[in-house]
């Protein structure tokens, strides 16, 4: 195996599994925001509008955490500072 | 085992498991917000429309984690940089 | 061994682990979803339609998670790229 | 090993796993789903009726994520084009 | 090791562990759900007819699952095409 | 190592480990029945009779996934056909 | 190492991990059994000899699965029919 | 290694982790059973007796499965057939 | 493989799974602090701005430590020390 | 490696290890059995003695079990057979 | 591999697990302490400057043990003795 | 590597695993009973002797189970017969 | 790879470990600690006082065991007796 | 690798390990106890300094398991026998 291939599989295999693992807490975590909000409007209908207010800055904040991990498998894929000393 | 062979080994194998992995906490978790919402209608039927909206909305976010991880697989399987690279 | 058998052996345990781990939290979910959706009906038997259709949704949307990994399966045995740049 | 060995090897023990462990999940959510249809029957006999026709459709559900996985373990076995391929 | 060897040997495996794994979490699945048909029958004894056939056609679903693995095996062991191919 | 000894060992391991993992969760599951058939009848001890019954009842379809764990283990052990193919 | 020494082996590990491990849940089990009778002859002391006899049996029914393992261990060790072929 | 020092080996090993494995649930359980004893005596002195005699009949059940694998562990150390066959 | 080459991948991987690993338990716990905040709001509607505010402080600092890794991992990537020693 | 050096390092191994595993749970165990009499002599002083003497007969049969372990442990470091074959 | 490229590599794989690794649980801990800030707020209002000032205090605690690892990576890539002696 | 070599690697490792293994659940436990202990002293001011020397005699008795594993740590380093046989 | 290199690798995996998983459970900890101590004084705001006072000391031992692991991480990069002994 | 090298590798990582596998639990276990006692402290405040003087000779014992470890650690750095003879 030569040094462009090793590269090649340990980006592709990084950048799969950096995206698979890194969303699974983010996506068990937004559902269970999304339970408690359900739960919090159905206990007290009358706070709707800042259950759900709260809701979607905390989704957001989540959100984030799951992007991170987006972004350094889009950065392995497409940005690969060390794919594109190799290849030069 | 030639670069061509192993590129395309490591893409099949990281694209079937990232798109496994990523889609079994979005699945647990959108069932965690169905059931959710289902307690909370049986608890307070008046406030069933505000329930569905936002079930839906939450729905949407947590299959967005998913949808990440489809589109890696995708990427991985369809238009995958590395592959281009080496097969031209 | 050589490349068309290593593409062709990677392919099938690849398929065969994202439809059998991907199969795994749907199925959970659903299970969670109904089991909610008996307990709510038991508990507001007046409100069985909108538990029903919201129960129908939900599994629409969970079960979607579910078929994201038979596609990539059924993708990498019928369609698989890798499979046939190699085996042309 | 020939071509034919590997791949008939990767066949029976991807096909043997995928089943066992795809038929895993489903089996526990049918139960829980039983459960709670039990409990709900106790605690509401009257509404009977709409709880194990409500159980029967999540069953079918549940249980379709079940046949995926024996269907891809089918596939393997009598159906597997790679194996086409290679006794041809 | 010759073909046949190697055959029969992951054929003898994947029966094995296909079998002792499949049947896990039915066993554990139907022990729910009798347990939940017990304290179902303790707590609304003029149910028990109800609560005894819901149980039993739960009990048939759930065993389906662990059936679909011994089918497997016994496919393997008995009726395996890959071994009926090599030993012909 | 040859053949015989090959399918020798893998019948071995495989006999041992089926019936070791296999029985492992039914006897979970009966011991969960047994405890929900105890907890019933302290409960509601005119129901005794009806208990017992679905106890036993139960406890015959939860013995019977250890019995398809003892039986491949038995088969592999006593009636195995690989083995016969080999040593004759 | 020779065909002798490689049975030989196979069956000592796994005489001794079938039994270890397949003691496991039977003792769990039963000391769940055992707790849930505890607890019921507490709480309604004069159901004692009903709970007491079903405890009984439930013990003998959880037992048999130990059994199973103690049995497959000493086949093992004792009637193995690889060794006795090897060994004539 | 020669046959003599494998089979010590395996002996040894399987001897020493039969005892440390089979041991953990038993013990777990009798904690457990003695935990439900002392929570029900001191809920219902009077019935002390009963529930003495009923925690060592389910000790003595327990203790049972940790001695099959204590057993197993001493025939494997101090009468075990396959070293005797090879030391003769 | 050479130098340059080991480093490159040691590298790729290290900041995908530290971005990976280090991303889940942040998303978690942002999930359920947000939970927490969503229940209080609905319990105690008067007390809505400090709760918001509490919330917002404590999942910066949450948020901080994923921060921590995904500075790890951007470091890795593109000021990594050990790289620009080798490749100078 | 000679024949003594293996036997002395898995004799070595082993003991250790089955004395480490096998200690767990019975620590674990006696905890709890311990809570619960410090809980049941809370809610009931009067039956102290009662408690404290089954609770020192539970800790007996507990201790039992991790005795079983020391003991195999000491046997394999002072007495193994095995080791006195080789070394006479 | 030379001894540069060997203590480089180590030194990345450990910064990176470390951070990784140790700011999972320090975030686990802030979530679970914020939620109890927050539901200790909605139950008594009036405590509020206490309990924030306790949980800041308590922030900076658990906060410490993750710059504990963040500090050790931080050695690892910019003032690794080893590194420094090997690179001399 | 030569057998004093190997015997005082196996010893070093397994006097430490055995140590750190073997006081994992003791503490566990101790802090169980130190917990249990503290909740009946605030539930039964009154019975704190009671209390407090059940306590001791119990934590004597988890800590033995500790020390069965600092003693057999403590053989291994310094007086391990089989490093004496080597070294002689 | 030489003498000073392995040591050195050794020492920085291990640094880095010690302190990544020393640091874990102690950051857990006193999460537990700190939202107890919040609960108690939203119970019982006037033992504020009294509860972080006991607090305090109880978050210095705890943190003195995530101490003890970075003082042996520290040792271990800058005060390494074998390091020492192999660099004069 | 010479022999010097091998037991100093040895004695790092087991050092580095020991005290961070050993450290887990007992600070677990201290942060348990600590909110049992703050706990304790907020439901009977009277009762604080008995529980405080409980809390902290149950913290010792621990602290105790703890300290083995550490012991262990700084014994295989400072004081190994091993590296004692072998470098003599």
């Amino acid at each position: 195996m030569d040094s462009v291939t090793i590269i090649a599989v340990a980006s592709i295999i990084t950048a799969g599994l950096t995206t698979g693992i890194g969303c699974m807490f983010p996506a068990l975590s937004e559902g269970k925001a999304v339970s408690a909000a359900l739960g919090s409007i159905s206990q007290q209908p009358d706070a709707a509008p800042t259950i759900t207010r709260t809701l979607f800055v905390g989704l957001a904040m989540i959100e984030s955490t799951a992007i991170y991990c987006f972004v350094v498998s889009m950065i392995l894929i497409f940005a690969n500072p060390f794919w594109n000393f190799i290849v030069q």
